[in-house]
């Protein structure tokens, strides 16, 4: 499948999202993205999950970005944050992911917060 | 990753829609969810691409489907599609990727008026 048919006009596959470099706020890349977070019923996509150090994929770190705070840069060829990579370090975030509840609002309100959006 | 972390409430990682089976409207199993094309700027997911039949991902017919035409069944765990196979097989698809264009509004329609979705 080739890169045409994974990324056209304004439609992207999850698959070339995945994988895709994450830059902060000063250009420095800052990590990946490790996957994203669909509403099975709307389709909507809710979060990016950001994977920042670790080796072969132990010890990583994972954090739930709103998919309204990333911006893709064409000439970054990878997303962008609003925050630099400090800002980002103190983000939510979790190591097990047994430990994170994708389904408590709270949590989802302390992602929203710290990312200064708007919370219901 | 555990499969908590990938699908929790609401919620379904994009690593956990693909490779999901489909299934027709008689149960009968019929493809897998290859990736999801995400809208870059709103992020919601407007088409599942589904393949079915090949070998080793040779001669592998693609199907986009529009998002709201399937639905997940907790009880089959996978997406059921509205239609049979018979009806699928007659779908608009590519096998060559390059042949489709997810940017041309004529083949959008073509899609959504295939899956009796209002077309614009």
């Amino acid at each position: 499948m080739g890169l045409e048919a994974r990324e056209q006009g304004n439609l992207i596959g999850s698959d070339k999202v995945e994988g895709t470099a994450v830059y902060g706020a000063d250009g420095k890349k800052i990590g990946q993205i490790e996957r994203v977070m669909i509403d099975k019923k709307s389709g909507q996509v809710t979060y990016a999950v950001l994977s920042f150090g670790g080796f072969l994929g132990m010890g990583e770190d994972y954090y739930p970005v709103p998919w309204e705070s990333l911006r893709y840069d064409t000439s970054l060829e990878g997303y962008q944050a609003g925050l630099t990579e400090e800002r980002l370090r103190g983000a939510p975030k979790y190591r097990d992911e047994s430990s994170w509840d994708w389904s408590d609002q709270a949590t989802g309100r302390s992602v929203s917060l710290f990312y200064g959006l708007p919370v219901d």
